[in-house]
């Protein structure tokens, strides 16, 4: 067992790095509808944790999604988001977006390094989508930009697809190849199997693998520290979990593992509980739940989950069911 | 990693056992107040579903424990159970209670097997109170019953008790010995490790191996699994977790995992929509939570993050602050 385990509980491995994605996975819960002061807040608390990178939203397309329709962490316009953390801007930490591929244009919408407080753009593709999503990544590259590659929906490849897209990843720009469980499907024996083709793959080119986990089965948290003591070094996480449907691995349980002195629980546990409960006794809804589990069993889309959560049903039989007609 | 793997995820085990204790670890959360109505369709679910034993509540002794202040299920007195569920047992399922070393007399209160409906005693101790559960083995299997053994809060105890516990148990005539987390304390790593020790051990003497988690961590599913594809063949799970604090590995995740075919998570999703939401709508109160996230982290005992609940606390920072201070 030992030599597939690059860290154990007590070590300190200074290439870790904590990403925050409350406000890009949490706004896909809430419309994007952050306050100023939360993500400010989250910010401040976010540098005390010693997190190291907090992802603020999605460039989303103005040209697809009506700008009226979302909050403004949806397109994290330049001007916007400097008008709410200019003055609190700490280098320790680096901010990113995601940029859907199909969903975004990062040639036109993105700025050059040097006129943004942007420090990293991550790219969300399907497999399929791996040649547009090189595009954009030597794009956000040429602008000046660290970038990541989210593989989504890995549970749904085929081997000889995922070896195939991480050698054209490979040969890219991008630093980090993100592994996604998208759809909470994923055992943790399944995960190290994943993790350790990823590694390969990074080894062989000189990439960071990283890990973003949906917690559907309970097993966000786990899968994430099993694929960081692999060697996985990228770990996304959220405060309270919150993100779609069932949620991700929650901040404040992988601030509980990591051993690293400068990360630090209490500043998370100041924010659950001065900011996320407040979130949470308004009535935005997340969390693991039995219809998720369910989703994450069939290794479907949660779609249907969160559909069945917004209509207050709890007829988890009948939901089996229906789950089950879809896969024919 | 192969070699540490028994089984795989499409893998069927026929060893496998799945024992559910929503009785007797769900007592904990509503002093075992269960309706006879509740316990009858929990048995008749359990046996739908495939499950191999159901433990039912504890022999608690009547000389240490005021009976009028709690429901039957902690004494499970002879007649008592055998009133609500004579007429619908099935020999498919066996039943079980618990004894805790220092907690029941088993050689006064438990008839002998051919005039019990009971098929099993699991004996609960602590690793200092090993002899006196050696003993109590022996006067359960002399009187007929299968047996097993759980070592309680294992995250507490030293490397060299525990292999001398386990060389101990290994010479006694007990059938399973049960790796317990009792605090949620443990990632996946460690319970491998662990894992692999009591399995040598079983491999040595003849005995199977147990496994029962607490989700203080949302880590009782993946140390579960994980668990099992080490070899570990009894597993233990609740209806949507209930147990004791942060609860414990949920049956309908469990359902999910395995396999065979003798398995059907239907009429756990029946149950849990008719009879778990009454539960938790008349306000008994179970689960995940940060309270129980933090003692866990701490591998301290979950009741001051239970009396934490029960005072509807949600100053998160405060409560961490006043565990550290236990710790000195």
């Amino acid at each position: 067992m030992s030599d597939m385990i690059k860290g154990t509980m007590i070590s300190y491995r200074p290439d870790i790095k904590v990403l925050d994605a409350t406000i890009r996975d949490g706004g896909l819960v809430n419309n994007f509808e952050f306050t100023d002061d939360f993500v400010r807040k989250l910010y401040l608390t976010n540098v005390r944790a010693g997190v190291d990178v907090m992802e603020i939203g999605y460039l989303a397309d103005p040209e697809l999604f009506e700008e009226s329709k979302f909050g403004k962490w949806k397109f994290c316009h330049e001007d916007a988001i400097q008008k709410v953390l200019i003055d609190i801007l700490d280098p320790k930490m680096q901010l990113a977006v995601m940029a859907d591929v199909g969903r975004a244009n990062v040639a036109r919408d993105l700025p050059d390094k040097k006129d943004s407080i942007l420090d990293m753009v991550r790219i969300a593709t399907y497999i399929n989508t791996i040649p547009a999503a090189i595009d954009m990544i030597e794009t956000c590259t040429k602008k000046g930009y660290h970038t990541t590659v989210n593989i989504m929906a890995v549970s749904k490849a085929q081997e000889s697809e995922l070896e195939e897209a991480l050698e054209m990843l490979g040969k890219s720009s991008v630093e980090v190849i993100y592994l996604v469980d998208s759809y909470g499907s994923l055992y943790p024996l399944q995960m190290r199997q994943l993790a350790q083709r990823y590694l390969e793959a990074g080894e062989k080119y000189g990439k960071k693998i990283g890990i973003h986990a949906h917690n559907n089965q309970q097993l966000a948290f786990a899968n994430t520290t099993e694929c960081a003591m692999m060697g996985v070094s990228y770990l996304d996480a959220t405060m309270a979990a919150m993100g779609r449907g069932a949620g991700n691995c929650a901040m404040e349980l992988l601030m509980g593992f990591l051993k690293n002195p400068k990360y630090d629980i209490k500043p998370v546990l100041r924010f659950l509980q001065d900011e996320m409960q407040k979130l949470k006794n308004d009535g935005v809804v997340w969390g693991y739940d039995i219809q998720y589990l369910l989703t994450g069993y069939l290794n479907q889309h949660p779609r249907t989950a969160i559909a069945f959560t917004n209509e207050k049903r709890q007829d988890y039989f009948t939901f089996f069911q229906e789950l089950q007609e879809n896969e024919v």
